[in-house]
């Protein structure tokens, strides 16, 4: 078997990538670990950038997310029991945020896919990439039905995350990492609860951060920083609505949190995570395959999809053209993008978190509160780097 | 001896005091550790902000400051072998930072002090603070001919820096104390060299940081990142030249460092510290007494002076019409300015220093700076932060 593309995983940046080539006539198939059903459901990132949201358009696969998305345009922040709210997109050219959760992005991007003539292969197994550094690279694999296949391809594409394949099967030595471990962990919570706030709220307490995020008009995502070590298992949902409840109070009590069933706990550890370069021979890493970066900010998922526009309109190139520019600045490029947000997200972690370990910077942390508060130019700068980046 | 004010410490919070009480009438006695001839040559900060110089026009004390001191409106940053200029000047309403070193502030506000009849007690030793919870605190000192000397007063006035005996004489237990290690050193050069540029520069280099520093047109400072433990002897002036021209430099070589004789070399350690409340019984703690602020930015002198003017205002208010208020908010009033200034120059630091233990944090620094270079609305923001706040 031959292809012009393998796409090593069916997540946001994979199927980006591999709709946007397909559109250009450049074959492809698509390896994914999961079951259809697995990734159509698997809930994860739930924002998407004005520039994420051109792109799918761009490519006709925006319909049902223009149709159903909330377009948000105002985020809330919470300090000292008194609200403030930053309207970024009136400040940034009316651009807004869409929230779409990442399940709903795969649904489509795979339905698309599909019905073009599209070719995944879900629940493989034990994936090997060989031939890396050749020109012809190959990738071995077992199917859903056990057996052993193999295509060789011009180019690989790792898009399957930070536990993937992909980054390991690159010699030791050849790529610099970079992480940081925040020391910071969230209890991320999933509720049956409509949503208590018309725009995401950022409290900062001294017991910790608390989040409201937004996901639809039945369900809440909430987030509690909790001690480092804490098992989600720890948290009682009273002791949760409880702490909930306390965070996000305001002194003008003006203001209610509906409570609901919780349908979902667990611990996010805060961590960062980026190689360079992002690409090894024939194989180039897209996504968390390359670069892990907190949730804050919700930066994660779009530059999975600005690698693969990135990737994909160098495979464009290249297959029409012969130009092999785009294909050698490809990490560059994507890394400009990488490291402005990890920048955006380290900045705005230090804003909204308590760090118990350092009562200086948890009074840094409402000092940059506050001047948010207060400084039109300085909201200016968050809208700009919030909304996300122009292209 | 009675005196409504004792004022430790003869430097610009002490100083800036004095004069403005004693423009109202109010009296006061100034003790100082130092000799009259080593504090008016103890070379320290050397820029004022806007609202300093207005605060000392305001009291007539900015004649010669207004005629001498250069200002500028432009600051320089240089990353990977490139240069840009913030006119940060332009950005905020055409407000200046004006080169003025410590020592001469000190010298006009002797000057004018004396002239109008203050009283100054120089090279005074064993200063001791009594019944500062009473509503008449006394001082007891030795003065500079051996003689034990006291006097009872309404307010002590603690300006005597870190070090100084005014916050030591609180009990333990009455402040909370916010501190950060920055983990960061400095080789601090005062050169006889012309500056080799027009406008202050910051290089992030990947062996640490370069500042280039203006005094005068025959002056220069120089800072360098060293490595912790350091000390000034470790380094030969061939060093420091070659370090410099090389953290400097510039790709299109369109630069040139001019060399000098080096005249001063020590190591300064980069540490953040803020106590709070400001105030114990009738003791309010103005500037290094309270608070000490890496010199990034150059905000320390600033927040002295902005100290002494919010306790002045204070105390003017007391005498005049009987109320309080000024004084029960002086210290929630200045630690407003002084943790936005920290929370900056946190900022700042990280933008600047190469952070040889965590690269991921030296590609951070590099992605703020080069947003810095790009966003106009970033811009905006550093320049309110730099130039300072407006009152």
């Amino acid at each position: 078997m031959k292809r012009s593309v393998a796409v090593i995983g069916a997540g946001p940046a994979g199927l980006t990538l591999a709709n946007l080539i397909q559109q250009s006539g450049i074959d492809c198939v698509v390896l994914e670990r999961a079951s259809r059903s697995h990734v159509e459901t698997r809930a994860r990132a739930g924002v998407l950038e004005h520039r994420s949201v051109m792109l799918l358009q761009s490519l006709g696969l925006a319909d049902r997310l223009l149709a159903e998305a909330d377009r948000h345009g105002t985020c809330e922040f919470r300090v000292n029991g008194q609200a403030f709210q930053v309207a970024f997109s009136d400040l940034y050219e009316g651009r807004q945020q869409y929230v779409y959760p990442q399940q709903e992005v795969v649904k489509d991007l795979i339905g698309a896919f599909l019905d073009a003539g599209g070719d995944i292969r879900f629940s493989v197994s034990d994936v090997e990439l060989r031939n890396l550094t050749s020109s012809q690279p190959s990738v071995v694999w077992t199917s859903a039905d056990g057996v052993r296949e193999a295509i060789t391809a011009d180019f690989v594409a790792g898009c399957d995350g930070f536990h993937g394949v992909s980054r390991k099967s690159i010699p030791e030595g050849s790529l610099t990492e970079f992480t940081h471990q925040h020391g910071i962990e969230w209890l991320s919570i999933l509720a049956e609860a409509p949503p208590s706030t018309k725009a995401v709220i950022y409290a900062l307490h001294a017991d910790g951060f608390a989040g409201h995020m937004l996901r639809s008009s039945t369900i809440s995502r909430f987030y509690l920083q909790v001690p480092v070590g804490t098992k989600a298992e720890d948290w009682s949902d009273e002791q949760i609505w409880e702490a909930l409840h306390k965070r996000f109070a305001l002194h003008d009590s003006s203001w209610t949190l509906t409570e609901g069933k919780i349908i979902e706990k667990r611990v996010l550890d805060m961590r960062s995570y980026v190689v360079e370069p992002m690409s090894h021979g024939r194989l180039y890493l897209l996504g968390d395959a390359a670069h892990i970066i907190t949730p804050v900010g919700g930066k994660g998922m779009n530059l999975a999809m600005n690698d693969a526009a990135t990737f994909g309109r160098a495979l464009i190139d290249f297959y029409g053209t012969g130009s092999e520019t785009g294909l050698k600045t490809y990490s560059e490029d994507c890394l400009r993008s990488v490291w402005r947000a990890q920048e955006f997200s380290q900045w705005m972690v230090n804003m909204i978190h308590t760090d118990m370990q350092s009562p200086f910077f948890g009074r840094l942390a409402q000092a940059r509160l506050e001047h948010l508060s207060q400084s039109p130019a300085y909201q200016a700068s968050f809208a700009e780097n919030y909304v996300g980046p122009i292209e």
